[in-house]
């Protein structure tokens, strides 16, 4: 039920010639939100890479409500909306102040370096389990 | 029912750490298709903004069934899902050979120079027809 | 001679296959650095923007003495190299921890809106000034 | 004395907020170049790799005369500016039609797998001096 939370300033880059962030550089705060995640739940992502475990994204999906543009500053929330003994879904919340410009999710699976699906381990999935959404939140 | 096809060779900048495609490349291959299809029928994006019709996304989603890597050449195919007055939903399929590596959607919504809501001009209406999706097609 | 110093913690998307960062993060970390600048400097740069004076790169360069990866925090460091009265030249230190693992400059105009070269501001070069690097300084 | 020539329509994704192209753009442009030169000469730089000898970047510099917009297509041409037992400098130019808009060069070490500097290959020393810029050139 907690939930992640991470600021970020917009970088010039991102946006594009319609003057707002390219649509793309959302997965990238995403990411930012999720590796967040992991490091607070006590698994920074580096080190479950080093120790055997990757999360390619085998899903994503964003819904933009409003854009941003350079000189804003962004909230990234992230919670886990499904915890699975294979796989984890992560849900996102993208705001400009108060307001909610975007919402999102990736699922992942669990797989070893070579990228063969494995399962999540016990410490991790326990480790997780405290950001799962539970059903009346959204 | 008729798709736009077109083929891109991987960049190495387009690669991550876990030796494959960044999932967030699939949104720019998306848009290499959905602008090639603009410009096989007949509206080149660039002219489309220029004459006042811009095409922010306010949808994305993909689906990735497996991964690219440098030294792959992706095919991108790309439909129409779905042509409103005041809206358009491609959808993509990204192949490796003959294989599905990835199937995505983008819903736009059209728009002024300001970012505000329009309807889409009836010859552009009329030129993407060909490309929408029969109800018995995927 | 005084710089401006901000951290900034390896974006997993910036690595590549090689297993670490790609070398074009460096510019997108220099352009970090340099906003930062003239933001501290009282001068943020969509303000900049807004007002109509816009700094267009017309030079860049680097020296990459060792890599970043994800999981490394860098920070940025930047100076002013050369200011005149139509152009300015920033330099930047890329460090990890204690090491300089980095080192380049960027070259920009003074430019209006559509990119046709101007004057600095006045009162934009007198805040820019004490930043310039003294000539016993690298 | 040969140069590899390679074409590119910009990408959406690559233009900003000021309406051109973003600067680092140019360095995905060089390494597209170099990664033609490379498969041209014989040596894909996927087999390069797989092979043991890696190019990472430690020097590149580029200097731009005008700018790139997205539907414009750029013509990429990549030498080779200097060769060595251990090191290799390409140079490039980015066109627009037959004007120059940028040139800039990448300088790399040949290195193995954990980035260690080793000499290069006998057979792609060969392989390239066919490439290698006159000093009557530029």
């Amino acid at each position: 039920m907690k939930a992640h939370t991470i600021e970020q300033a917009v970088r010039y880059a991102e946006t594009d010639r319609m003057k707002v962030v390219h649509h793309s550089t959302y997965l990238l705060w995403f990411e930012i939100g999720r590796m967040g995640l992991l490091a607070a739940a006590g698994f920074p992502y580096d080190q479950l890479e080093a120790s055997g475990t990757l999360f390619p994204v085998v899903v994503f999906a964003c819904r933009l409500n409003d854009s941003a543009d350079f000189g804003d500053t962004v909230t990234i929330e992230t919670r886990i909306a499904n915890l699975r003994s294979r796989s984890v879904e992560f849900s996102y919340k993208i705001l400009k102040g108060a307001k909610v410009i975007a919402t999102g999710m990736t699922r992942h699976i669990a797989a070893d370096a070579s990228l063969k699906a494995k399962r999540l381990p016990d410490d991790l999935l326990g480790a997780l389990a405290v950001y799962v959404v539970a059903n009346s939140e959204s």
